[in-house]
Parts: structure tokens; sequence; C-alpha cells
């Protein structure tokens, strides 16, 4: 599918962007670093590391969705005007392949922009040895959230 | 809804998913603990921790969605034969109210278990100052694995 | 889990809900009926038909779908102000076993209201001789739309 | 994405998927076609029509899933060998527009085959006026089946 081109509302998008990212610490927690910020499209990375796996040895689901997520909840925040800020309504996860590999990378893609509600799609690709793999696709609905005290940009 | 009762095929299984748990060490990292162990429902805590968190000071949400994931996961695990292991195919999480209180409750419930398949639902709940409050469902299909070296139990 | 109550904000909306229902011409393909309108909480029948299934002779998943979203829609309905419609965002369904019988029973319940989107879970039973099997769960989330001159309750 | 080439167990795959849609009683009611079937890859096209729709006149987002799972639901069974039956598991579906238009065009594609589990993503796209607009996109999770009486191809 052709992905429409998005115009940002906010010139400064790309420094607000990675502004957000550097307060969550979930994402320090990961390792995660915040690789490429375009308007609709965001880019996370993240190594492969003991303390995120499951009991075979692969990252475990949620830790992948929790990357899946920033990255679909960025790529929405791109598009959004300065005052406000952005909650995932929810997301739906499939789990293609065991996320084992050195290095994973997480794509967010806005599909649907809104006033309200924007929809995104997330891919989650492992690499290993100058290989990608698809391991997960996200859906996932956001909301933009205006003039709540205790959420800000 | 009335829950069917569950008949697990492993007389050990609290023991045994007592076993995986340990060995999943994102539940460390979330510093998840495995309160209770029924078939087919499992609940698991954790308390609001910093390192977790997204950029308003709530859980990242997808830091709620591995443990719902977890608790889900070992819901279904708690009725399967010994021989097997399970994987998250899929899951899909609704954000009912951002994820702040003291500690949280994710308990998972299996509401249709198969042979190859087994369907779940989970319920992230956060506590604080005594009440508690629903703040996530999720919905979560698992698949029974078989025989493969690199997926055990 | 244990429901709140809900307070309706339009004391009509009982014959709202039941004129909305009216004009959807899909309800009348589906041979479906508005059983039960409470705040916040709808039923719908239908019987088996055979223009409504797939090639094995069960529903169409797609049908449970249309009838499954027509309970979660009007559930959130009830709930809303006079001046508002409503329209679904997403909604994920598990299918847990072949929908046959003789009639179905479609039950839509709001967990959690809200000014702008509104989150409600559906449950499909097909009864046969008497006995009641869970078919279908839905997760399913709303947008209450005001002052759209397209989009009328 | 660019998609891997899928390589058919079933020479006859197409002849095959186009006998099982015949059998699909759902489709006529829809009023759809199959328009093209290739492995992993299926197109389903049909007009606006009074009695598939909402109370506001759009197609009931129900519908739109009817088609979209069967477009799915193909894309896998495209792929699957002779004996094998397919049955959709889960999907979900997010509505980006009303699902307004002269003609509607429902793509199915398959992202992850498996023996036991298949994963496939659905694009609905409205047509009017010699314009296209995508108006909702699923997620879907198949299973094969073999060897169950009342389930066959």
């Amino acid at each position: 599918m052709t992905l429409p081109l998005f115009e940002p509302r906010n010139p400064d998008f790309a420094a607000r962007t990675r502004q957000s990212f550097e307060r969550q610490a979930a994402m320090r927690t990961l390792g995660a670093t915040l690789e490429r910020v375009q308007a609709g499209r965001v880019e996370i990375a993240m190594p492969w590391a003991e303390h995120l796996t499951q009991q075979h040895g692969f990252l475990h689901a949620g830790m992948v969705s929790t990357a899946l997520d920033s990255a679909c909840g960025y790529a929405g925040f791109t598009l959004m005007p300065l005052e406000a800020a952005v909650l995932t309504i929810e997301f739906k996860i499939n789990l293609l392949a065991p996320a084992q590999g050195e290095r994973f990378r997480m794509v967010g893609t806005v599909i649907k922009p809104g006033r309200t509600v924007t929809v995104c799609e997330g891919q989650a690709w492992a690499m290993e040895g100058g290989r990608e793999k698809l391991i997960a696709t996200m859906g996932c609905t956001l909301m933009a959230v205006v003039g709540r005290d205790n959420i800000q940009s």
C-alpha cells in the first residue's frame, strides 16, 4: 500500500519527539534508542538483553510490545499539534516468530491521522548475522489528549 | 459469565508454572511475583517502579502488557500436558485508564482451553489507598508447542 | 469482575436505542432482534440462517461480528448524551467454537464509558437443544461523535 | 515491507479457493465476488448495498469484516495442503473511515504462513468517482484444520 505523505502540524516535531522519548524511563530499561523520526514514522532500535527475556531466552512478547507501542505512539505524536499529548487506547500484536536475534528494529507508521484518534501500524524486525526477519506486527490506536494537567506532552 | 471449571492434565501444574515463571528474567525486571496459581487462572502482582514508566510517570502500556501476557500465558500453561510449552500467538490490550497506583494486580483466565489453541482473558488492576481500579483488559491467544528443541516448558 | 453500575445521561436511552437499531438494515438482513436494553448493556438475538453461513454451514465469523458489534455499539450508545452518535473505532473477535446452533445471543457490555472513547466487551452464545455455549468474545472501542452532519444518532 | 514470495503446496489452489468461495452463502448475501486469487493473496469486491448498512447509511462494520475475513481466510487457504481446511481463530479490524462508496475492494495477504497457524493482513478500500480510499485494516489469525469430519475444505 502506498503511504500518503503527512504534513506535520508542529515544524519542531522531531526535537519534541526526542525530548519526550528521553522522558520514557521504560526505554532506558529496554536499552532502546530512537533512530529515525519522520512525520508519521518512527524507528526504535534495541539489542537483545537477558533481563528482557521469557523462559526460552527470547525477548518477552511484552518487551517487544513496549518498544513497538512507543514506535507507534511517537509516530502518531510527530503529527500532533504543539499542545497535544498522546495516549495509547489499545494495541494488538501478532507474534510471527520467536524474538531471537542480536538486535531489533521497531518501526511505527501512521496509517490514519486524526484530530482525536490516530491509527498506526508497527513492525518488529530481528537482525542476526546481517539478516532481518519480521517477528511481530502491531495495530495501535492512539488518542490525542489536550488540557489534562497530569498528561503533558 | 460463569466460568467452567478446568481439569488440569498435569497434577503438578502449580509447581511447574512457578518453575517456569522463575525462568522469565523479564518478570524480575518488572519486580513481578506470582501470587496465585489455579487451574486456568493465574495472578501476578507488581509494584509501581520508575524504571517502567512512560513520559507521564504512568507504567508504560507495554510493561502492563508484559505482566498481563505472562498472567494469560501461565493461565493457559496450567492446563497443558507435561510435554507442552506455550507460546503467545497474539494479544490485544485495551488501556482503560492510566497505569498509576502503588501496586498492580494482573489476572489471567482461560476462557477456552484447546489441544492446540487456547484463548485467555486478562485484567489489570491498579491499587492505591486501599482501592482497586480496572486499568486494562487483554484478549490473548496461545499455542501449545510440543517437540521443538529450542522451546521447552 | 463486578460491573459498576452506569448512570445514563439520557433518560430516554432505551427508546432511542431501539429507534437507531430499527434503522440498521444490516440487522434485518441478519434476522436480528433487540432483546434487552439496559444502561451499559444490550442483548441481540438471531436465528441460524443459511444465507449467513460460510463453507462449513456455520455462521460466518463476520456475521457473528456484525451482531456483536451492534450489541457493543448500542451498549455504548445507551450511555451517550442526546446529541451524540457512536462509531466503532476498532474491534477484535476471538472465535472460540464454530457458530453452530439454532439461535444465537449476543451480549454487549460497557466496561469503560468515556466522554470521547468508550470500551465494551461482547459475548456470543450459541443455543441448541436448551444448552448455551460461548462461541466468541469481542473487545470493542467506540467513539462518540458530535456535530457531524452525515453521522446522526 | 517487501512481501516474500509464497510457494503453494497445492498447485490447484486457485480452483480450490474458488470452489470454497462458491459455498460461502454469506458471500452471496454480500453480493461479493472473488476477483483475484494468487498464492498468499486474495481480492474480493462488493458493491454498496442498502441491506448491508448501519444507521448512517454506511456499510456496517461487521459486513466489511465479513468480506475482509473471507479475503484473509482465502489468502491463507491458497497456501494450505490439499487435505486442510482453514478456520479463523481471531481477527481485529480498525475502521479508518466510514464505509461509504460505490464499490469496495477487500485484499487479504498472508504475512506469515505456518503449518498450524497462519497470520494475514487485510485492507478494505472504498471506491467512489474513480478514487480509492483505505477504510479499514484487519489483522487475522487462521488455523489449519485437518481430519475433522464437520470441517472440510
